[in-house]
């Protein structure tokens, strides 16, 4: 029997090429090798997870009712989770109900069920430069075309936009504190400017916030959605950098309108995220202190940023600058005049490190000269030596570490 | 301070209605009062969930590999889950690697993520009629059109669709064994017919099959994909009737430019499936056997489903009809003539029993006069009940039962 088979280019091909690949993701096959040091991803630090108590809750749930842990659950999450989430988020200014929280399948997820309710094909998105790549893609997917919002070490300057852009925006993303990939925040002065020119513009604003509670010097920024005018804010959250990433918990709080169409949305895309590990984690919170946890992870993470910069100081060449972020996971590294971070990157994995190269992060070929440092998945002596390798291959390059 | 606020109808208009609400969704709120007896669901029963060998899965997991478990993982899935599906699909004729097999957060987002990559706005999407809702929603999702596709008790008619349209449709959705909501089988003989002619028409097949190993009577017919020519097709299956739909584990098995483009799409929609239920369920599987399991459902949903087709014939009024599925989980029921399931729904609700009526199952406004019902979810003896409050419902609508 001859097989012609289907010409699956062609129909593929009929789709678009929408869908752009994460460098971020394709370096991970890389690091995996025991002998590279990673500071690419974005991984918290493993041997900090609580294992322990998490055993426990998984136990407890599976014990006590698991005919309704292991059942279909409902599309806007457990609502005991949506509850905790509610108070959490009460403790740090954004008043909010369980009814206004989504349980999403990781932020991720919530990126990407906003992007179906307000972003359509040929519709503009407004991203922060550089710009964390999750959310390029997510809203890729909707064929959009992006729009790099102007900005300086405060945040973006949206009322610089009102002549150029108009009413005609999807939205404006923006990762507020900590930002994935610069590490910076922005000030409270700009995140009010931001508001009254969002509202002005009549523009819907996305505020990912997965790294705020990781502070590890400083005094605490309301989110936007905390703000006087905030509660148009689209708030996205995740359990993956105070718990844990392999869980796939995040959330969405918006107004009420949105979050109807985000469960719809959800509904289509996978029905509802995992009951049961929503189940484990309430029952984690109850038996255990998560801001302890937090607390805990601050004091290693602030160890691990400190490592990190005091190794770039001493070892990278004259001309090299970085960001010294109050918390997060990432620094920004800017080389040399001159030097690009992608050619650098093949021989930076010969000698062991790996990074993500500006460019990355950019939807425009920019950040050439620039790169993104993780601080958060190795302990400080492996810092070190990444650093280390790191200059060495910058000096290759033919910049030598003055050292 | 005046707040003006976002004027989100209007913004969320922009977008367009194209979202539909799941009238089985919506159903379950109503289903989860005690004093109802739910056929309506697609639940498995949840006191046969194996809970005892997932806890202990769960716990030597998180005892064995947390770190591991709790991180981040590749999007294509766990490796050692990949290699489980592929031995197990194997097993039932469709050879395949673990380079084959996608995890995706239940068979939802597989579909959800077909859609993705091979329809598009306006694109046409064949369907059968009646077909499940939730592919619906997914497919509805990338704004295509559907179209009925001519079918018969043996399954679809696609030759006959060569002359109304051609090449141009984005695939063809079908639920060839056990189908939600009808229960039927395609046969062996329509199965070769419709690859032949998906072949000619250059049109890809989507093959979901969540109910094949839940066969309570006759001979296994072979999936789509396991056949000759079978190559092209795009097999979607799941843990969730054989294990736990809380866990929300799916898979997708498809030619290998689709599960690349697959790959791509499910990173911006969730980055990767939970890792720690992925390693669970792998360690399930190892340290229980899944197929004696499955058998033990097997015994138990035969005898709810003969009690379900003996109430029936017992209590029904004359004039109604339903199917007798080798496997599944649904009984198609329908009315007699005139009689219409919608108008039926709040009297039968009220009298402790749900369903769902035919219509959300047809694109077209069809079925009016029929209803799903399951009947895995519910105890023989409850059965028998429910059937007799349906029965008292469709008595008060004119149509006493003969008894």
């Amino acid at each position: 029997m001859v097989q012609t088979g289907l010409n699956w280019s062609a129909l593929l091909e009929r789709n678009g090429g929408v869908l752009r690949s994460s460098a971020i993701r394709d370096l991970l096959s890389v690091t995996e090798r025991p002998d590279v040091i990673s500071f690419a991803g974005g991984l918290p630090a493993p041997e900090l997870f609580p294992a322990d108590g998490l055993r426990a809750a998984f136990d407890a749930v599976l014990r006590d009712d698991p005919g309704g842990a292991l059942q279909y659950g409902p599309t806007p999450g457990h609502r005991p989770l949506r509850e905790l989430v509610a108070e959490r988020l009460g403790r740090r200014g954004v008043v909010c109900e369980a009814d206004d929280v989504v349980i999403t399948t990781g932020s991720q997820q919530a990126l990407d069920l906003v992007g179906r309710v307000l972003a359509r094909r040929g519709m503009r998105v407004l991203v922060e430069t550089p710009s964390y790549v999750g959310a390029l893609q997510a809203f890729a997917a909707r064929e959009v075309s992006f729009a790099a919002c102007p900005g300086d070490e405060d945040g973006p300057r949206v009322d610089a936009l009102r002549d150029r852009f108009g009413a005609g925006c999807a939205l404006l993303y923006t990762v507020p504190t900590f930002q994935n990939p610069s590490g910076g925040t922005m000030t409270l002065e700009r995140r009010r400017e931001l508001l009254a020119s969002a509202r002005d513009l009549g523009l819907p604003l996305v505020e990912d916030d997965p790294y705020a509670e990781l502070r590890y010097d400083g005094e605490a920024v309301p989110p936007l959605r905390a703000l006087p005018g905030g509660d148009d804010v689209i708030h996205l959250g995740t359990f993956s950098k105070v718990l844990s990433p392999g869980l796939r918990l995040g959330w969405v709080v918006a107004p009420r309108e949105v979050t109807e169409r985000i469960v719809l949305a959800k509904q289509g895309a996978d029905l509802h995220t995992n009951e049961l590990v929503q189940r484990a984690v309430v029952r984690f919170c109850r038996d255990n202190d998560l801001d302890a946890h937090v607390g805990t992870l601050c004091a290693a993470y602030r160890e691990r940023r400190d490592a990190m910069v005091a190794a770039l100081a001493e070892l990278m060449p004259a001309g090299t600058t970085w960001t010294r972020p109050e918390g997060g996971m990432f620094l920004w590294v800017t080389l040399p005049a001159g030097l690009e971070a992608l050619p650098l990157l093949a021989d930076a994995v010969e000698r062991g490190v790996a990074f993500v190269p500006g460019t990355a992060f950019h939807i425009d070929g920019g950040g050439a000269g620039s790169l993104r440092l993780n601080f958060t998945n190795s302990a400080p002596e492996r810092i070190r030596e990444g650093v280390a390798r790191l200059a060495a291959a910058l000096g290759r390059a033919g910049w030598p570490p003055e050292s």
